[in-house]
């Protein structure tokens, strides 16, 4: 009676027909996850019981199908944020404890009416990419059991992939909430650091790690992220919000150039990250080649640098008294910090500002970064031969997010002839978490590849990202702003971009202004005239900008609405009529650009 | 012939007049220096032979007086900051190193014209704020030589108020481009840490040092500090200059509450204080006592906590050589760099968050804080006796303002009973060193204390620093948007302020607009036309408003120039001149709501 994946759209569906309510599907999870043919998926799954019973109570205080925001969905919880009453290990059997309160995050997801299902197994002390470092257990792949699940969030994506949950949280500070994603045909948000409260985790590195969702589908992730994110003025590196928009159109988005992809002999992974440059070329997209290079060593940073410290102020005390209670690849880690000196943490610090300066400029003339969210997998044997290495490699595309200070969502790339999913990830600015959204719905709805195991499941429609809305407002110049002109330096210097150049629809009128310095024409509007149209071009500038732009021009001249031939009608300069008295009609030319060169001839 | 203090205003007159020369200013700047009774002020001088070179070139290659933004003003470098050919010793012998390439601010300064007259004294390693921490001897305060200068940029800031240079150049990490300021009576402009290039410094600890200006005046520093800022590629740490606005007026001032004022004793300095916050409430600031504590607990980390481990980091191959050559106190604050463990920066970092958090919400309700510079002053002996402790109450009020990104600017206070001057300082937001300027100008100004060692000096009105012009943009509404009418709301709704009710002039036609709904009149202008002079209303709103407000008017209305019967000009709604054809002219009612007001009689 339960799709195989119970992505939000469809449980909401369910749910607003009556064909099942709340309390029946925990029964159905319950039984599903009693079936579970991978053990290692959970540490610590809500008794049948209890979860019924949330279900229930649920229904008494909220009778109505779908009157919260996230009514009756089954969620799972990565076992390093604490769920109240359910002990948190973080894959850690020595340093459990049963925390008495939920996380910030857990609190917000349960009182728009999310349940819990369970706490899911990590790579402990979320220390790793791969899901093999608990001693719970390696959840796999869902698509092959000899294969890793990714990790650190391995449960969690495995839960989500395999119909046991709507959505989960995992947590990522080199990779956590992506890598496991990419393996499993599932999506990973990774919200921007501090959108989302880190109040009742246990810290990997702390000024680093976010809250992440895993989810069916770009639209069903989003829902979830903008129930749980929030300013927490208890969480010291909490945020808030400040939106920042992407283009709606003509995105310049990052690729790797040749020198800088490695995928570790993958061909399959390599070839669907060409797929998926193809797909959003397709989309509109602009790929822009760059230099992978200060990211990368950026990203060494994270693990070959003073950063380790983090993991082991984390967990120093417990650490000092139970290191051998723990992983040795996990244990190893951590012991690496004692090596570095404040002097150290310092010097790395310095190391990354250099580096940023390089990957700020790069990232200036791009909107996004497409790459691999992992340039290959490894099965669970050869991940227990190298621990270290491979995990590494899992990292190369990814360590250097959250150092940046980046939004990202991972998503499905489609499968490779060995039955093995790939994923690729969008990175957008800080606070770019909605503008990126719509963009990778697209990119993932252009690919047939279903969602998490069901490979012929369609997306729903219902869970689809409306593209954005402009935020830049477009202007119509008709003179001494098009491009080459006098003028243009003065949209070129408040940030504006080229959009289009077209004409205005016949019922206008250009005359050349006497006397103005640099010379400027007059466009007036006259129902009824037919004219050519006359060239224009349309601009597109930020609210901020385009006030100080509008407010800037001298009469005669003013800011109207003009229409064009394509249909639109935008801002545009007008003149004022009483200014064109006398003034020579310049119409028949068809617009500014050539009347100049007609009497410079 | 050169008048005491050399504020820029008076050496432009001079050579604006021809009286002097730069070359001449060099020869009796060299004198002066020569004759200086304070042998500690610089660690090298330029030679008379150089200084007067410079002058000549300069007025080689730039004849005409005051051509350049800082023509002919002679300035003094802390001697931890690069100037070609010259050595930085850092005040530490055995460290110097003579460099090719000055500093990026010493380059742009000299660009604009300005002379280099020597290196001067500082706290070694700029590792200090009371001056006496040098091998090159103490600079004492110019009123009282029995007291200190203040540091660790001692012998910039006495080389201003002893009429030894136009300005100096310092740095400022814990309070040291404010502190000797104060005890000198004049200004340290201490920007927005990365609005001015630390490319060719000595660092103290490179993620919070700011090169800071002393001057006579606060617009004298303020032009040095326009030319000296601006983005530099080369130093990680610089950032584009991202102006924030402070309001005109109702300032809200932070003013230590009770329980936080701490003087050690100095009843006079505690009395200025208070003058200075009467002195600003007088000039229209509202006073908001506020908890210190949290800044102050901030201000602790950086001596005991790991920050100074970037003292270490900043000069660890020749600490590890030459410690024995170094100051026994500075020496021994290096050393305890060596504690730290990167765990400890870590941890340190953690605890600065926190507090920040707590900053934070006090700072949201405030627009600046005024607060003493220095707490007190102790005389040299007093300070050889406890160099450390001692120290550190000059700090109590200045340590935490880098670490959270703060513009400064310290101002001369007055005089106690003692003959010794106090200081105050302005603290604002990032990037507000723009608009805290005028502040600070007019609290100055507003106190009878000269400047530098002359205490009956005028401050001349040239070097007076503006009122900020209001960044919003006026709007002029003739129709439904005036107060009270159907579409008010909108510019309320985007936060506009009612500036003033006005008429335009007489030359203006309004005409009701057929089928608009709400009703909606058209203003157009005819040259020569003698109205009334229309009512209208003009409205302030921020760029952005204006713009999504300008770019949301439906044709046949839009934005244009419109004159006021006040005399000014500005943006406000007209009309195309095809959309009255056959509309009913209502100029004579004066205005639409006089014309509304008819229509439902």
């Amino acid at each position: 009676m339960l799709p195989p994946i119970l992505d939000a759209a469809r449980l909401r569906s369910v749910y607003a027909s009556g064909a099942l309510d709340p309390v029946a599907v925990a029964e159905l999870i319950a039984d599903r996850m009693a079936a579970s043919a991978d053990p290692a998926i959970f540490i610590t799954p809500v008794p049948r019981a209890d979860l019924v019973a949330a279900a229930r109570d649920l229904m008494e205080r909220h009778p109505e199908p779908n009157s919260l925001p996230l009514w009756g969905l089954p969620f799972a919880v990565k076992d390093n944020i604490d769920v109240a009453g359910l002990p948190t290990t973080a894959a850690c059997p020595a340093f459990a404890y049963t925390p008495d309160r939920d996380a910030e995050v857990v609190a917000r997801l349960k009182a728009a009416g999310a349940l819990v299902t369970g706490k899911t197994n990590l790579d402990q002390f979320a220390t790793g990419l791969n899901g093999t470092r608990s001693p719970y257990g390696a959840p796999r792949s869902v698509f092959d059991a000899g294969y890793v699940s990714g990790g650190s969030s391995s449960g969690s994506a495995v839960a989500v992939a395999g119909g046991l949950a709507c959505f989960s949280l995992g947590t990522d500070t080199a990779g956590s909430g992506r890598v496991p994603a990419a393996f499993n045909n599932i999506v990973g948000i990774k919200p921007t650091p501090g959108a989302l409260s880190t109040t009742g985790l246990v810290p990997a590195c702390r000024s680093l790690d976010c809250i992440t969702v895993f989810a069916a589908t770009v639209g069903d992730g989003v829902a979830v992220r903008r129930v749980a994110e929030g300013f927490d003025p208890a969480d010291p590196f909490s945020r808030p919000v400040a939106p920042r928009p992407l283009p709606a159109s003509g995105l310049r988005f990052g690729v790797l150039e040749p020198g800088e992809r490695e995928f570790y002999g993958n061909t399959e992974t390599e070839a669907l990250y060409d797929a998926a440059i193809a797909r959003l070329q397709s989309l509109g997209g602009v790929p822009v080649p760059f230099d992978y290079a200060p990211f990368r060593e950026i990203a060494a940073l994270l693990y070959d640098g003073p950063w380790v410290a983090e993991r082991l102020a984390a967990i120093e005390a417990f650490f000092s008294d139970h290191a051998a209670a723990m992983d040795p690849s996990v244990r190893a880690i951590v012991e690496s910090a004692k090596g570095y000196s404040a002097v150290d943490a310092f010097k790395g610090r310095y190391a990354f500002e250099a580096l940023k300066r390089r990957t700020d400029t790069i990232l200036s003339g791009l909107d996004v970064l497409l790459l691999p969210t992992s340039p290959t997998t490894y099965t669970v044997a050869e991940m227990q031969a190298e621990p270290i290495a491979r995990n590494s490699h899992f990292g190369r595309y990814t360590n250097f997010t959250n150092l940046l200070g980046l939004a990202a969502i991972a998503i499905p790339a489609g499968f490779g002839r060995d039955g093995l999913p790939a994923g690729v990830t969008l990175h957008g600015p800080a606070f770019s978490d909605e503008a990126l959204a719509p963009w990778a719905n697209a990119l993932h709805r252009g690919l047939d590849g279903g969602m998490g195991l069901d490979r012929s499941a369609a997306l729903p429609d219902e869970s689809r990202v409306p593209a954005i809305t402009e935020t830049r407002i477009p202007l119509v110049v008709v003179g001494a702003h098009l491009t080459g002109l006098a003028l243009n330096h003065q949209l070129q210097d408040l940030g504006a971009t080229f959009l289009r150049a077209t004409r205005t629809t016949p019922d206008y009128r250009l005359f050349a202004l006497p006397g103005t310095v640099p010379a400027k024409p007059g466009l007036l509007r006259e129902p009824g005239h037919a004219g050519p149209g006359l060239e224009v071009e349309v601009w597109g500038l930020d609210p901020a900008s385009f006030g100080r732009f509008a407010a800037a021009i001298p009469a005669p001249l003013g800011i109207g609405k003009i229409t064009l031939a394509d249909g639109d009608c935008a801002s545009g300069f007008l003149c004022e009529a009483h200014a064109v008295a006398g003034a020579p009609e310049i119409t028949h030319y068809g617009g500014w650009r050539a009347y100049l060169a007609a009497i410079q001839a």
